[in-house]
């Protein structure tokens, strides 16, 4: 340690907006450069360096094979693939680069890249499956940096892809991947749930998020305590009945003149005197579908309206046009037919009424609304966001909501990047030329290791799992300085626990107990061991696990032997 | 090799302007993505890593602390430091790129970085010295990328830098290195001899490349065969006496009408009838010191004259200002004095005259000019290029002249950055604020996959040095899909050495023995096993060296103890 590039400091930094980012900044592992760009020091590099080599030896066991694409990649390739367009979206905020060899992307992620590739190099059904992978520096120019490396501008990410001659075995290579990162957390000691998300940016239908509980999570997913359901909050669904629940006697339709009240809080706070909530409230918003056609979408008042991918709310521009739509004042009764959609959430076959909603005309609500007696709807589907306590879709069981933050990200894209890119086929059995079916996985080395700080400390510091500590015993001597018994001890213990393959962190520095034990907190190895005039004397090392605090001692002759992991 | 993702080819590359950058896309190594941009498949990839590996280990050895910087680096930083200025020129090819956080710099090598790094880590002299370094992607926007993987656009590259007290320290940690460099190469089998260079870019005073012979040798340096000088040809000096030689009777001096002789070529021409040749004249250059003064660089006229560095030769506009010198027709004589210095190359010494120069008068030369009786000179250097057969400054033995490629370059930069760049400071012993003595070194780790395959091959292929082979050992069956003993005594072997740590290709492959036999060949690892059905009936693998093509039997029983590395 008196010559490990190394300055531990006592005092959060400013920039730290996470407990366990600012233990990785107090202990020295990384240092912010600019927004959302980090260097990792001495110590840092060690961590994630040991946390590729995991998973290094993860995939290789699985049958995945490296490789090691550019950063580097032409425009020509994303506009082919069409994901250009989306350059200047927060999906997928990509860098460009103009040089002398045109313009460049700054790859956020290789779809694109692998798929031309393997397309070159792969031309029979022969040479399938295959999945590929590599560890690499990944460019992403996000608009809001935070919680240091869990989201950042450059990053160090391990992506695979898969490939395949039909759907099945893209089913087959996809779970061989799932298979191997479940094992990765298990090793990192991580508590990861891969739950059902939305694929966005990236492309094609079955996709699943490795979600890990975090307090600095920036997503939520729900998960039903049986272990039989998760999924990311954007998709979540919660059970419904088939039929519509009946409702007895419910109390008739009554229109009520409601002037500039066209929120759901307005409303509520209206009829504020009745006991009404924004539960009994529907909410009612205009759409334009994936093909420009309007639809009403139906939830209930107190849930956040989910709009199915590619649709949009209506626009200024779009009220404009069509006088039916009363802006703040829609109902699902009357609407229907005319070529626009009700559609509700299925929520509301538990509760089909009574409700209050817009009357589809200025400064008028209704109350009593109730599905089957009042209106119907052309449809149902899952159009508002679940809920903690929401029944679980498979057993019925009330949700939990649990904070977390994306550790890894799986994809099976299907056909999306090989029917786009020229080249990306094989023969198949019979000779004809086939798109593979494909897959991509994406799991960030250096978003993993700020995970890792996140889950794994205490008050004192960090505390890193056994499988990707820097090193793997921390040796303090106490008094080396004036006791050359204790500084000969620790010299020889230090080099017998390095002879047998140990990484050590030897505290050799003339500081005070106090100080050194502190940073040893701080730095988190597993295992402190601390040799002092006394132990020495009786020929003991102290022994103290920093996950616990269990203390013992260890005879120093033969403890090398003891003590290498 | 029937799931490895590799595809041989016969033919050579249309794009292959080097033998071993050939070998390395028919073997299924590399491929092109765009202009000097490269994807690393499987087989390259392992070479790649196993290059990494290797530094890892020297410079871990050699004490070195191995951290990680992000390409992206804030463009501040470069304008601090004053390189930005040059990201236009050839010697700093830099990428830039615009993005929400400002201007970034695609980091092209990493002084800046790690100097502010550091300075905010390093507070007292006693955290020296220090020398990190890491491994990393580097980016250049080469104008003409070339040979492969020896000049590209992206790069891996093992960068490492030193910090020290003063510059004796500095000497040693730079010799740290560079001893560390030299055990890399030798492990790697690489004949890199470390040659005196110009720093360019960097900065600094002292600094060596590291050179390996080459046919596809960008570069040239000169070297002594009795091993005791290289320099690259930009700086190498040859040896000149320290005292004027004597001419005895030499010529007078004789002035003669040359019109339209303003050419070297032009005068050899004119005086053709003589048996004049280029070294019998004296080539005088107008040019402005780093200081705006003018001068007069005089050199034989066989040699290219080497401006010192910031130094210019004479414009339209300096000749026009100047009426003295007359261009084409410069002479060492009477332009001296008046604040114009006469610099003559050292060799001048050695052979005073007599010289055809020119008369400083338009369509004029005289013969017979002779250094120290018709004219004087106010200083000599070095200011000639070196020629083969040149006497070495050491021993005066002929110097050889080289083609090469530079594998590595290390500087010694004193205080080139941390006079420039804010927080470079230390406390010395004293408690006075000090700048850092720095060093920076520099090894391009795809290039030397690229040296290496240039180095290491023959006209079969490629034939890896064993310490960075993909695979150690290549098992190919022959006939293994008509014979089940050939196929089980393969499946076998490859087992047992794989339980051993042996890294073995295995061409479990339904081919002709000559197809397999030939991969082999082209894929070049150190030690081919071949089992046939003869062999295996007799209880042998054949093996047979890669290099040299011994070939001998191992008993197949206990073949894997044998075998293993």
């Amino acid at each position: 340690m008196s010559q490990l590039l190394l300055k531990t400091l006592r005092e959060d930094p400013a920039d730290a907006d996470a407990a366990g980012h600012a233990l990785l900044v107090r202990g020295g592992y990384v240092r912010r450069l600019s927004s959302g760009v980090y260097t990792f020091l001495p110590l840092g590099w060690r961590v994630l360096h040991r946390i590729e080599q995991l998973v290094r030896e993860e995939l290789d066991a699985a049958g995945l094979q490296e490789m090691l694409m550019p950063a580097l990649s032409p425009l020509e390739l994303w506009q082919e693939s069409g994901r250009a367009a989306f350059f200047g979206h927060e999906a997928l905020p990509a860098f460009t680069v103009e040089g002398r060899g045109g313009t460049f992307v700054l790859g956020p992620t290789h779809e694109e890249v692998v798929t031309v590739t393997v397309g070159a190099e792969v031309d029979s059904y022969r040479q399938l499956p295959l999945t590929v992978y590599q560890i690499q520096s990944k460019f992403r120019d996000e608009p809001r940096p935070r919680f240091g490396l869990m989201r950042t501008r450059e990053l160090v990410m391990c992506d695979a892809y898969s490939f395949d001659v039909d759907k099945a075995a893209m089913g087959t290579s996809y779970q061989v991947v799932v298979d191997a990162y479940r094992q990765i957390f298990a090793r990192l000691d991580l508590d990861a749930t891969p739950v059902e998300a939305v694929s966005g940016a990236i492309g094609g239908d079955v996709n699943h998020e490795f979600m890990v509980p975090s307090a600095v999570g920036e997503d939520h997913f729900v998960r039903c305590p049986n272990g039989d359901y998760a999924a990311n909050l954007e998709v979540a669904e919660a059970a419904a009945p088939d039929e519509l629940a009946a409702v007895v006697d419910p109390p008739p339709l009554v229109e009520h003149h409601t002037p500039d009240r066209p929120g759901i809080d307005d409303v509520v706070a209206f009829f504020s005197d009745d006991g009404v909530v924004a539960a009994d409230l529907l909410k009612c918003l205009a759409v334009l579908d994936d093909e420009g056609r309007p639809a009403v979408l139906v939830v209930p008042g107190d849930r956040e309206v989910r709009v199915p991918h590619g649709w949009h709310l209506f626009t200024d521009e779009d009220f404009a046009g069509r006088p039916a739509f009363v802006r703040g004042y829609i109902g699902p009764m009357g609407l229907g037919g005319e070529g626009v959609a009700v559609l509700a959430d299925a929520s509301l076959r538990a509760r089909p009424g009574p409700w209050i909603t817009g009357a589809n005309k200025a400064d008028h609500h209704v109350s009593g609304a109730t599905l089957g007696r009042d209106f119907e709807v052309d449809g149902f589907g899952s159009y508002a966001t679940v809920e903690a306590g929401d029944p679980c879709p498979r057993c019925g069981a009330p949700l939990q909501l649990v904070r977390s933050v994306e550790a890894a990200h799986t994809f099976q894209l299907g056909l999306t990047y090989s029917t786009k890119l020229a080249g990306a086929t094989f023969l198949d059995v019979e000779g004809a030329e086939q798109p593979f079916w494909m897959g991509c996985y994406g799991m960030g080395m250096s978003r993993l290791l700020a995970v890792l700080a996140e889950e794994h400390h205490d008050g004192q510091g960090l505390s890193w799992p056994a499988a990707v500590a820097p090193y793997d015993l921390h040796l303090v001597t106490v008094g080396a300085g004036r006791s050359p018994e204790v500084l000969e001890a620790g010299e020889r213990l230090y080099r017998e626990l390095r002879e047998r393959g140990a990484a050590v962190l030897y505290d050799d520095r003339d500081l005070s107990p106090g100080v050194k034990f502190a940073d040893a907190d701080l730095l988190g190895m597993p295992v402190r061991l601390v040799l002092g005039g006394k132990g020495v004397a009786r020929g003991v090392v102290e022994r103290r696990r920093r996950k616990g605090g269990e203390e013992d001692e260890v005879e120093l002759a033969g403890a090398a032997a003891v003590l290498a992991p």
